[in-house]
């Protein structure tokens, strides 16, 4: 018999709290059916359970944990750490330490979930510190990106780590072939070797040079992340929240609105799209937002996932199975196999750099 | 009596050479019609002129000067300066030192339009090295992206100068209201004054406390390019370039395939399409890459354009609008008027912030 996975969420954290989290738990029992996952909820007992009220298949499979405090959206990391002991986002954390949970999902405060997670659960041996990933929906799939903020810069080793927990994370969450290597690029600003800031180079040196269980591509530029030239893209979090920002952007600034502005702009037109609505309702379920929401927080001893702020029940839906599907896989012993060999490595590719540049 | 403006084209750069490079001159003469425009058109003759006998209008205002030596599309820079002279590149910048054009135009080679126009032209008084600038459609118009390209790396001194440099281009070719000051942002992972890279914070600081003749706005994130929070974005080479062909890429793989596969998945959505074809094909041109082509190198003495490689004749007629617009402008003058400003407050607000540190 297996054991269930279970899921800790900080049911507080986010523009809405439980009133996104309880329904959202309902429609992962929907979309996990056939699986034993349970839930372990964290926040204002009373709050949570009137919205459990309201969806017995989450009732169900729920455990709520009373706690009066909460982490405020805008509350400093530093701060957070310092006050936060008791909140429902360090309760949720603490949950995987205790061996209570299998992994944790909130949807509040980023600097407070990550300071908090690095503090109580450590860094997976070797690794340095965790990186953010985003899942990136591409022409021909999802993608994984990362790092999308967690470290403002990045050298060649953490360029490294980053590949390595893509990689692992990738073929746990998004593929369709599990005993395909995930292939691996970094960004940069050309396909050349002489291209690019010194650390791209020196880690594209050391990814190619060290025997590592992942498919190492080369550099890739913006445009291959659309197009989905590779499963991972590795980059700095400077550069990764500035490229996933601005495709976020442009598709809720420029083209949505484009395409709503063409279709209403003449009466034929408009016409045109009510014939075409079954595929237009089609089109807009692939550019959601929620349907890709779920930012696990790699490196750690355990599962995080940071889900989107203001998303709603459908996307925390899709955090909650990011995080049931991270949980449920061997990403964590993929990482750690991946983590000796790039330890074992290094020395031999180290030397012979010196070697190189003398 | 004005003196004509005159528009030195590197007629052999890019895939299409002369075949994209006359007609865009033909369509070019229909958008500028009223003004006082003439083409030196460099490269083959009799490639040129063959393509000139069938576009009379381009013919009427054009001259050719032949030169049957090219750079190569893949020729590196040092190497393209060492043999470069003579090229059509070469000579169509040239041309601008001479006094005999106002603005160059090519297709061809980035590396090499950027090393020999430095060499050629040399920097404006005071600038350090030239930036690409990107003029981006966003949900308000266009706004001016810089460095998308040229310097990898970046102090906070050039991106002040990339902002005197892109406000005036942005107040030259795009502003509606030539008395309005530009807006310039700092492109950032958040808009707090603590976060983001040493040299941005830099950056900012020095907008603040000097008094140019533009508005500084503060830190950008990502998501702000498409909104058009700002005229200006600034940010160094790297993360430019990146964010760029990652918004571009979205564009072509992404949106682009799904509106055409959504209108044509079933017969009712094709049915759809056909009726609202009017409203589509005006989508299609806002969301045409060659109504935004031709990226200034700013900063020389003397206005040179660089045109995508694969730009079609509208797109290149739009490089050519560019220089003529620039050409025509005060944006030299207004550059050196905030470069004195900013030399002459430099060593004070350099003193503070050394003061500040201690």
């Amino acid at each position: 018999m297996t054991r269930p996975v279970v899921i800790s969420i900080d049911a507080m954290g986010g523009d809405h709290g439980p009133s996104v989290a309880v329904p959202g738990v309902a429609i992962a029992v929907q979309r996990l059916a056939g699986r034993d996952v349970r839930y372990l909820l964290h926040g204002d007992a009373a709050l949570i359970e009137a919205e459990l009220a309201r969806h017995p298949a989450a009732r169900a499979v729920s455990e709520v944990r009373h706690t009066d405090r909460a982490v405020a959206a805008d509350e400093k990391p530093a701060q957070a750490l310092r006050r936060g002991k008791g909140t429902s986002l360090w309760n949720a954390i603490e949950a995987i330490r205790d061996k209570e949970a299998d992994a944790a999902v909130s949807a509040g405060n980023t600097g407070a979930l990550m300071a908090m997670s690095k503090l109580i659960l450590r860094m997976s041996v070797g690794l340095d510190r965790p990186a953010i990933v985003a899942s990136w929906p591409t022409a021909r799939g999802v993608s994984a990106v990362l790092d999308v903020g967690a470290n403002i810069t990045s050298d060649a080793t953490q360029l490294v780590e980053f590949a390595i927990m893509g990689a692992a994370f990738h073929a746990a969450v998004h593929s369709k072939d599990r005993s395909r290597r995930s292939t691996v690029g970094l960004l940069n600003v050309g396909s050349e070797d002489v291209k690019g800031h010194e650390e791209v180079r020196e880690a594209g040196r050391l990814l190619r040079e060290t025997s590592l269980d992942l498919d190492y591509y080369g550099f890739v530029e913006g445009d291959d992340i659309a197009k989905g030239t590779v499963d991972v893209v590795v980059t700095d979090g400077f550069t990764g929240n500035i490229a996933l920002k601005t495709a976020e952007g442009m598709a809720k600034h420029f083209f949505v609105p484009i395409i709503r502005e063409t279709l209403t702009s003449t009466l034929l037109a408009k016409l045109g799209a009510v014939i075409a609505s079954g595929a237009l309702k089609q089109m807009k379920g692939r550019l959601d937002p929620s349907s890709v929401n779920g930012g696990p927080l790699l490196g750690l001893n355990g599962v995080v996932v940071k889900s989107h702020g203001g998303t709603d029940a459908k996307g925390f839906a899709n955090a909650l199975k990011v995080a049931a599907d991270l949980a449920a896989s061997d990403y964590a012993e993929q990482i750690a196999r991946n983590m000796d060999r790039f330890g074992a490595a290094l020395p031999g590719v180290q030397a012979a750099a010196a070697e190189g540049a003398e």
